[in-house]
């Protein structure tokens, strides 16, 4: 599988700088120096880490051409202290790199409230930014894990302008992943041309049809970020409706893939939720439907205990009053088996019905039978492992 | 400790008739044959039960006299059968009880999406309400439990218009309970007199600062529904507004007893968690943030491990962009034991913020430092047993 660092231009690694136990890895680069636009969204969560308000400031002045990441520590609810600890990061990686300081952005990720250590940060850069041009995506992103099992990479690409335009990056996200504006880290690259508008634009609308569509815990973090670096290497420029759409359907393919990625590996998760809904009255209730249902922790032990008791489901789709929702009509399946139709229970293969919930990825599907929108969510099980996880991570 | 039934004019019983395995009680009646007013509140789950249709008729129609409540089955998404059953069994009971038909509320918990038994709830009216003037609210209280693991009484008196007034009452509530109206059953009688509008009013502004302030997992049930009845047997009169005032006070002091009773039995629970929030701009913003703390799952589990994770808490705070909050101005604390303050984090006794976090009650404590509004909310810890408990249901 092609990675973020098979795109011309586009360099990452990471290593272990000391943050974490253990010598795990905890600090990353993805490195673009040629990029000639760049983009970015946030966690709209108002108690947000320092790194966070660094960043959007760089977006705000310019090109960012490196983004440094660490995890084990979030950096937030840190006090003055947190600006300047980003401040410090960024300078640090600007001179190894000859950037100017706001060409650089931060990120962290970890434990809130406690202080950056930075020291170690600005020594593991020393050897990390020795030789930035490799190309090791693996390390960058394994350095960026915290609760997560595994890396998550994704590469799309498509035929766009007579060229092959691609979107690729890697993530993270396990827990404290809920929707509401980038809820993970995700660190993307294009080689096409764009402008930062444009880029800004396109990103923000891909990140709600997929990252802002993913629930683990419905905690929305303090730290979330996703940024795009266009590396402009393809000579294809988006600067046409048409084009436009065909890049957006591209970037938005790209974050789908992480965005599973990240669902699949929620905290204790053993499944992963796709939700269908369809037949809405519109497209904002579509959503609030699919992530009613992926957000119930009902419906997440439910799957959890591999049981169809789509009652929950029912439950989950009348949630929120603001909804256009007629039960008389609703229809619900499981994997293809229709278990609730036109507002009555269905007589299913209640075997069939646990099997499918046993798979690695459980389909639950909803039919409102009241309008043409429809909208994707994706979520996991809710398993005895999220709350060993999280009964002591202090 | 008096119960309902103490009041003049109030009886209540419960059997067991057949819907629950193993005996269990499951069938239960609340009868104010004299009642003067009655009010109600209903969830606002679109997805609701039958038995709210038809008891929000009869509330419409005039004055109920008494509630019918069948435990281990919901009643709810079981297509048009539901309301005939609903009918069914209030018509049974009204017979019995040489009442009119819609003068007999009916309320249901349980399992969604299983046809009502209605034949096992009939034969059990014949005994049940064979000599309806019964006191034996121990009886009542338990046949309308579902997961809960006790019963929920409460009795609130104060000296109103030179008498004494009282509020009483039992409800169930352990999952699927969120702030969203009534969002539990509960069954109030108070011997004031009151006329149906001023009852509804005040009943529903009670129970928006009570039961719609506590949340277990943020799954809203279908069939939610708390009910009022005034017996007038105390002479005094609600009609103006200082004694309304003050009723209203000893209304929401019943139904907060219970909303922490439910808040403390919620599925799995091992502690009751009480979050005060305070300084905020406005009401609104209170109750959100309040919320918002006792709902996320990553301050349940802290909760639960007792891990004094503050910075869970500080993301709760942030999570709603609409609400007015200023990181670098917050205070929390943990029992008493400050956390974190003025925006900065605090060198505080981990011991003994550990301990505090291992007793029955927790109490968390934020202070926006924005203005001068305040709310409570309950809820409780995020375990292994609310897991063990949900994942095979149905």
């Amino acid at each position: 599988m092609k990675k973020v660092t098979d795109l011309e231009g586009v360099f990452a690694s990471g290593i272990h700088c000391g943050i974490k136990a253990g010598g795990k890895l905890d600090l990353a680069y993805l490195y673009v120096p040629q990029a000639v636009a760049s983009a970015g969204v946030f966690t709209r969560n108002k108690c947000r880490a320092a790194c966070l308000d660094y960043t959007e400031q760089c977006l705000a002045a310019g090109v960012i051409k490196a983004v440094i990441i660490n995890s084990g520590n979030a950096n937030a609810a840190t006090g003055e202290r947190g600006l300047a600890d980003a401040e410090k990061t960024a300078r640090a990686a600007a001179e190894r790199l000859n950037l100017n300081p706001q060409e650089v952005a931060v990120a962290s990720t970890g434990i809130i409230g406690v202080p950056l250590p930075v020291d170690k940060i600005v020594g593991g850069l020393e050897s990390l930014l020795e030789q930035p041009e490799r190309g090791e995506p693996d390390l960058a992103a394994e350095a960026i894990l915290t609760t997560d099992t595994r890396i998550k990479h994704a590469y799309s690409e498509a035929q766009i302008g007579g060229t092959q335009l691609a979107v690729a990056g890697f993530a993270k996200g396990s827990g404290m992943i809920a929707p509401n504006m980038g809820t993970m880290l995700g660190f993307l690259a294009t080689n096409a041309v764009i402008s930062r508008d444009i880029a800004h634009r396109l990103l923000k609308e891909a990140v709600d049809d997929s990252f802002n569509m993913v629930s683990v815990d419905t905690d929305t973090s303090t730290n979330d970020m996703c940024l795009l670096f266009a590396t402009g290497a393809s000579g294809v420029e988006i600067n046409n409706p048409e084009i436009e759409e065909e890049f957006r359907a591209l970037l938005t393919e790209c974050c789908v893939d992480l965005a599973k990625q990240i669902a699949r590996d929620g905290e204790g998760a053993e499944r992963l939720i796709e939700v269908i809904v369809e037949g809405a009255d519109n497209q904002n209730d579509a959503k609030t439907v699919a992530k009613a249902i992926v957000e119930s922790p009902l419906v997440k032990t439910a799957v959890c205990g591999a049981d169809p008791n789509w009652g929950r489901v029912m439950m989950a789709i009348g949630k929120n009053p603001e909804v256009v929702v007629d039960q008389r009509v609703i229809d619900i399946s499981f994997g293809g088996i229709s278990v609730f139709a036109q507002g009555a229970p269905v007589d299913f293969d209640r075997k069939a019905a646990r099997e499918h919930l046993r798979s690695p990825v459980v389909v639950i599907r909803a039919n409102l039978n009241c309008g043409k929108h429809s909208a994707r969510a994706w979520g996991c099980d809710l398993t005895m492992g999220y709350i060993k996880i999280n009964v002591d991570y202090s």
